[in-house]
């Protein structure tokens, strides 16, 4: 997910031009013209920050200098300062509500998923963690590459990476085996084939169709485990990745990752993040 | 918030544009170009409904035939039907995913505001429940118009529609009399001016200068009490409105609530949206 | 209206885009390519000159060195230099006319906007000059900031930062109070609510329904002197702000401020603007 | 300059988009959603109508039926009905005052344009009336088409449909006959080569290198006069085409077009734009 | 490669839109506005024909009528009839261009993707046909949406769709082993990893590096014999997809084919298209 | 053809941001953040180089030091370097391919044009070679210049720079004469007129209508001559340009450049353009 510099900052700018419609007012009307700041950006609350290299590539993209004090993906206490910034201050107080939104979901985004990839690793599982296409529209770039700082899977980055056929596809399609045939004869050598399966019967058959991945959707972990049973029973375990999904949150993902499943995948990651506090504070003034 | 339909579904294809990429892969090559289905948006979870709207200038912008069955910002309960679709299938497919998570997150930014605005209506508090400036970057329309639908204020909906002097536009200004002189003398006849005081002095000078919001940031319920007796006992407490900001979460509003305040604003209901769960099914196909 | 500056230059290089069509064909003929040159912006007639900060924003996103010589907003004089421009030769020739079209017009705002409230001053009134909507589709953002340079009042910037009833509206809604009752019971405490009225009895029934500002559409001094004496009467005179608006001109601007009228509104500022001539002189050449 | 209607759409709807902000309150929160409303846009003053296509087109990329009662170009009184227009309440009072703005600046530059064009026919001169490059930024399309529509030419469109070798391109290059001819040696076939002059010798030099067109600039009749006497004495005035250009308006146009000059040009029809006044009025509204 | 056609319809219209710059003069010029017309897109060589789904987009959102009369992918001969369309004059002839150099360059695609895909068919090979990254910027979508139409292999679609390692990459990184490692550890589930290699050990490190496609750059058809050999000693030639790329022309490429490669991958067949010729021609004018 | 060195570069931005879509992620995986390198560009085959300044740009829009080796235009063999660029290793891996294929388009387009252009001049004649708008659509701005690098004529650049009458117009408006006559009522004295005729009748028709350019549209040589000589017969010949176009190809164009015809056109150079093979190697990783 490499964005050149100056393609980053035009995704960027967008944002930033939406929040200043006509133009900010309350800077236009009460900051001088010639006033140099420098300010602080400060974490609020614990977590693990992402963004670093968004907040700089806004910056520089407004003449701000911009400087990280930790690096992208670590660990930040309340007080932590994220970013030294210096410039105009019009700019500065122009941009400081995108720059914080932007610094506070991609933190959040990566808190949650760095504690639940923790958990995971913790209790000695290899299972991954990924994401899913469940999130803010618009926002995939920045949620899937946070989701990744905080050690997560992006899975599918849009509708053009992998075939994934879910149940919708399979009610028109008819068959998990007539669907996975079907992509199979028509799709890039490049791209990988998951199906979507609800019963242990559709896994195995998505398995013998050749599907690259099967997505448990729904499953318990107790039907997991039967469904992991019968594949190996069927010499097909090994053929296919196994990815768990549905109904997995941060209560119960170690009974999943104590299954024998390669993924979990979690929507929560980026549809329901937390913001992580975070705050802008000029700390000098120079006319 | 009215946009005309049309200007609205330009808005919501570059969602889509963005999660297509090159293309839908998984459709383009498992689903028959002449599949006609239908389809309902169903949700899972109990919650407040918006985004219904903008689900349906989706849908009518792709040529898929779409009806609420349900009305904009109404309670729904698991399993309730909220949309039936009927079109193209590979277009509703490609679809999907961008209409939930409109929805979802709409609903979700609804379903809070709305329990939050409840609890202070039913306590009998008169004061308004207002959103803030933070939140996911780019969607500021749609949180804002669904925190509306969940009976909150909008507040600002970018930086030239009010002027609101903030802790770092004070640092340079000096004073909040200056700012707020400054920004009186310039400012269009058809704006409000807000400041944000951090004390007691600062609210009785704002209010003398002649701001119309002064806006008690991180003020304990407790000092907000005291500074309402001080601004009544100047005589400028009917001068201006107060808004309290800062700290206040779904645990204590009603404390906040319970004082003179008239507005209590909240960051969490933009910028950490819980989701509401919603899905599509395909229910009928037709070739 | 403050922008950053890279804000604003993508605004103006879209100009300068549609200009330039498939390439300036005349530049790219008979041009070379390593010819430095030095220019100047010099005024041709007596006015206001406003939009130096673009021109300084246009000239340095294409690399140009541009000085400006005087100063946002002063008065010049036939042969008065605004702007010295260094740089590449073929850039500053397919420039030209775009820099010169948005000086010119911004000036021409401002100029005809400082002499409109030059006069209203000398003449001992507090009345305030405000323009419309009303001018050339897209330059809102150029036009208001000139006529604000020129001492005017912005009035709205577009549609979503404040509420302001007109006569169609009423026609749909009904009756004024019932309008403005519907606008205060929905808008947020951020924005002010205007309503234009046809007659006294309107006049009357806005400042009762607490509406912010009320405008005179089309009212004769002397109906607005009747209509102030009516509100004071009724004791509302000092809870709203009056604008008169409608068949106001440089002629008769005077008879108008003349009334205790608060605000005093004229398209003309910024639909029939008369652009101020300036033009640009290649001074030296280095090859 | 014919577009597709729906290029010219998208076109408009830009503008829309740019008065919209994130939404019309008024309309959002005074009228109801299913209003439907007849509206008449009407002539206020005395001249000819330009932009009725670009009004309809508007009003159908929105879903608002509307007919023309009037054909493009054509001569309205006060009180002429220009268009009737039906549609949903909420989009057209949103869209009103972009097509207000439109169609009174577009018949605005034809009125203008058109009188001149009259006085030259009148007097019984061919000298044909051309506006120039100079204008409102970002508007050529619609100027110049208002302006061919009330009987004037176009000249250039943009920088890339004809070579115009102007005074600070000669400063540059040196001499009126090395840019010509550096011109016609790489210039298209397709393309015409036009040469400002400022002198006798200059326009002699510009004929005699095969310019297509002469512009003199600031050239009083008399020296018009002379120059083509001069051109006649060498042989080469029907080489040319010769257009005046410089200090031309309403008032001495006619002394212009009286010397044997092929084009006047003037910067004021499309610079100094008077726009015409037109209103739109609800006339009936359903419920 | 599935877009809903309203996103289809605005790739289109962009480039419709460059031709157009500020309109089609001659069509403005000469062609009535009442004028309806039917005309025939024709083929003028024998080929197969590509594009016919994005000619009836583009049609269809200019409000022309359309009709495919032969299906996507089909074999044409000269004369056959491809499309029939029926609108209004000065939309078809402003479009026509735009609409003919689409189909001819898919269509010319087509035609060379699938002589060479038969060729291999024909001698028994089961070896894909796979285009590259290698073609007209910008048009990415069109040419591979026209090789699959082809019987091709679309191969990576943009950069983010696959891991690729090519031979800068290593330059950068050192060794295959390390670089595959590094992709591996850090890639999603979701994606493949191909890389690159110019040497028989650099295959067998890719292949035990567990690399999903090894690339043989410019290796002769006897160095891939030798090592589809090795690989095949170490027992990890079924582990690998292998891809022959470079110097591979429709002269050479049976000789490729009869190795034991899985894809053979040919720049020629989007970065030198040869367009098949067709062209449009009104058969009825109705005014 | 001239741009200013950013808007060329917006437009090279958007090539990039296509083939990136949510990220080069070879690059993310592989390549550390640190990393410098320096690369060259080498043609691989004997061609005329163009695109050279669009590369340049490019880089430049990126950071990415770039020198050229050779200038724009020039012959180059195998192993001729063309660029060295020095930068972020990140970054300019990601641009490699997009720089490529703008290069080796521009350069194949240029490459043709120059040969058949140098046959023509050896042969000893003076006729201009002229392009088409026959292309990759949405290329026209870099397949005319490269054309004009090659010694070619750009002819229309798109659809607002000349009249030009085709077979599909004279259907609709019924005769030559018809059509040049409206055509030349109406246009800008700035515009060329052409039309294009498939008779000798209505080549002498178009000629004595005033046409500027007539074009013979698949005449062969012999027909050309006739319709020379009955234009001299009539005098109209040196009244008119002669552009001969349609079926004519590298191995013809001697035959109708042996003809009396001004110009000659030819489709090919642009729509069947065979990309010059160009690459890019890096030669130096500083860490």
């Amino acid at each position: 997910m490499f964005l050149p510099e100056r393609i980053l900052q035009e995704k960027l700018r967008k944002f930033l031009e939406e929040d200043l419609g006509q133009g900010d007012l309350t800077t236009f009307l009460t900051i001088p013209k010639d006033v140099v700041v420098d300010a602080e950006v400060v974490a609020k609350e614990r977590g693990l920050v992402a963004g670093v290299e968004e907040a700089l590539a806004l910056c520089g993209s407004l003449s701000l200098q911009a400087k990280a004090l930790v690096s992208e993906a670590s660990a930040v206490e309340p007080g932590t300062c994220i970013l030294r910034i210096a410039g105009d201050g019009r700019t500065l107080l122009s941009t400081e509500r995108i720059l914080l939104n932007l610094l506070s979901r991609m933190s959040g985004v990566a808190t949650l998923t760095s504690r639940l990839v923790g958990r995971i690793e913790v209790a000695g599982y290899k299972t991954r963690l990924a994401c899913t296409r469940k999130g803010a529209v618009g926002l995939a770039y920045f949620d899937k590459k946070a989701a990744f700082l905080g050690g997560g899977d992006t899975h599918r980055l849009h509708l053009d990476d992998m075939i994934l056929i879910k149940d919708n596809h399979l009610k028109i399609v008819g068959s998990v085996e007539t669907a996975v045939k079907k992509a199979r004869a028509a799709a890039s050598f490049s791209k990988k084939i998951e199906v979507e399966v609800t019963s242990i019967e559709d896994a195995l058959a998505a398995a013998k169709a050749n599907a690259d991945i099967v997505m448990l959707d729904n499953f318990s972990p107790n039907e997991i485990r039967k469904t992991v049973a019968s594949l190996e029973e069927e010499g097909v375990r090994r053929k296919v990745l196994l990815e768990a999904s549905g109904g997995i949150t941060e209560e119960n993902v170690l009974e999943y990752a104590a299954t024998d499943v390669d993924i979990v995948s979690i929507g929560e990651i980026t549809h329901s993040v937390k913001a992580l506090d975070v705050s802008l504070e000029v700390v000098k003034v120079t006319r």
